[in-house]
């Protein structure tokens, strides 16, 4: 399989490493977080302010592709970049999360799921090879494999049979996939939170030679605890050459512990889910712009950042747009939890190269969280 | 009255011309088209876009900002503009419209209107001295008087009573105008639809010697055809070196008929409302964007446009937006619009300069309604 990966750096307190992943719309660096771009648009963004707050790569949603405006439509645009007028890297998803969260779900076989549609109740069979097929005409650089991703918690031996099951539709993924030269298909790690289960469906999945990991089932209602346990045990077999994936992670802490356990890649929709709630992610913790203590705060929301919203306007005005229902407000908090996020990963990936990533997130943790950082490092 | 206007060219075939105002912030040229950004944001777009759309002057709303956040808060952020971070020239309305339209109206008097707030229903008393008091606050650099809006249709009796009112409330305004280097007071000719009591009240005003005249009272439901036999009545005695604002007029049509007889200035909030709407107005006429025919459009919404939207998005692009109820789509849409009509404002003054304004507009008549423009001129 072709190497897309080059790492280009490492930790001596970690598992933490830098690297550069390229592909066919250009390379990106490690660790990086990607914006989510559910319905081919970074809810109230556009392309131009995406690169401005130095998005790499974005991710979007083949289940929402899928069912709207179709996969048939995106490819007459000329794929997905075209479509939405993005020209760098691209990560699809599966489907797979979204037709056992959001889909009404009627029946998973070996076959496939048959489920019925969120938007019109229409029913729908997804196989392996229609996952694949669907993100070939989507043409992102980045695929991922269609997985059944299983509730938290589930039993032992359903887990172990999903896992199976995930396993034999990657391997299906794979001979069906078309456009092998463009796109890269990654392999997701599932089983649950058993470690023998995860070790399973790894080292199941390595012996298939993916290009790519994507790490799936953590982040689904368990303690964090626990998912940073599954890391622990995980991570050190992951091959060192691939990128490492953790799928719908975004939150600071998140980010930071996954990073120390050798993750390379993150996506979630929280910065711009929250910041259209009224709730910024500054350096020094979360900020409800609702709140009347801003009613007369001529501060920008966080002095230590050079986004277009900081440099521009005062606590005092994103209030009144608040307030007011104004939509320049969701962009403007949108603008700036998408840069914090992607300014913290760029934080992490030159501490990483200085060697002293510790020291960068516990300053971040104390000034975030009010706490320390708890880490343990058994090299 | 210190002179803010200059005329600098105009046409044999119309009472049109071309001029330059001067403000506190800048200049801007006329015949203008001015977007309105209620509550101190143009709904959906930054300054910035605004900008890139050839916006020279916006205009906001007094008794909205007067209701939230409140003018002595805008006043404490350094006046409006800096509050919302726009650095070119502003003007606010009284206020009047608004407290005759939304807001629940107690009672007028001699001294001034008491009403009920249309968001939580509070008592407030505003008066000519007030809504100066609060424009001055503003800071905008040019500011409109207190001034009653009759409905349509009023009758005679109770029209004259108004405007001999409104003429009475104009001196007071200008009596309690306290920033005069910096901001500028316009007068506002009323009268219904009565072209005596329209010559009665311009008359009264052209006394007082504002530097500018609005023309109030208009387009609040009355046929088109009757607006603009107003204005053909009252535009030949307006005082040729004083800018004239026909208020909350903005639909193309009423903009060139409004031109041809002598305005200035325009503003309404059309474009954009009728863009989060999903329609677009283009060089061949409306576009609705949701339509099922554009689903496979891979056209831009106008192919004479050089906007934004037009450079980068296909229809079919813009209606998936719409369909998915996609922020994007309302900002690419308000974008477009308002570059659509400063469009149509430029290619009228230099229409008006190049002396060929008819043939200009008949032309985007013919395009955009697929009917003749009709206009008689009797020099
Ligand atoms: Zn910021
Ligand atoms: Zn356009």
């Amino acid at each position: 399989m072709k190497k897309i990966f080059t790492k280009t750096g490492s930790s001596s307190e970690s598992l933490a490493r830098t690297g550069m992943v390229e592909t066919y719309h250009g390379k990106f660096e490690t660790p990086i977080f990607m914006p989510v771009g559910t319905q081919a648009t970074v809810k109230t963004m556009t392309p131009e302010e995406l690169r401005e707050c130095e998005a790499q790569i974005i991710l979007s949603n083949t289940y929402h592709l899928y069912m709207r405006p179709g996969s048939d439509l995106v490819e007459k645009a000329g794929g997905l970049h075209r479509f939405m007028n993005w020209k760098h890297p691209i990560l699809t998803d599966s489907g797979g999360f979204q037709v056992f969260s959001l889909g009404h779900l009627n029946k998973i076989t070996e076959e496939g799921v048959t489920f019925q549609s969120h938007i019109d109740g229409s029913r729908h069979f997804i196989s392996p090879e229609k996952a694949v097929e669907i993100q070939n005409q989507l043409g992102a650089d980045i695929m991922m494999v269609f997985d059944e991703c299983v509730p938290y918690p589930s039993d032992h031996e359903y887990v172990r049979n999903s896992v199976d099951r995930t396993t034999r539709w990657a391997k299906r993924c794979m001979d069906a996939h078309r456009n092998q030269d463009k796109q890269h298909l990654f392999g997701i790690v599932q089983g649950g939170m058993y470690h023998d289960l995860r070790k399973r469906s790894a080292e199941a999945l390595i012996d298939l030679d993916f290009p790519g990991y994507g790490i799936g089932g953590l982040s689904v209602g368990e303690p964090k605890k626990i998912m940073y346990d599954v890391l622990d045990h995980l991570m050190p077999i992951m091959p060192p050459d691939k990128p490492r994936y953790l799928m719908g992670v975004g939150s600071p802490d998140a980010l930071i512990h996954g990073v120390l356990r050798g993750v390379d890649m993150f996506d979630c929709v929280l910065p711009t889910r929250i910041a259209r709630n009224g709730t910024a992610m500054t350096s020094e913790g979360p900020v409800i712009i609702k709140n009347a203590k801003h009613f007369e705060s001529w501060a920008p929301l966080d002095s230590d950042c050079q986004c277009y919203c900081c440099r521009n306007y005062s606590r005092a005005y994103l209030r009144h747009l608040f307030k007011s229902n104004e939509i320049l407000g969701l962009r403007l908090l949108s603008i700036h939890n998408i840069s914090f996020l992607l300014e913290l990963m760029k934080g992490i990936r030159k501490a990483i190269k200085n060697d002293c990533l510790i020291d960068y997130c516990q300053a971040f943790y104390r000034r975030y969280y009010q706490e320390e950082l708890v880490f343990n490092f058994i090299p």
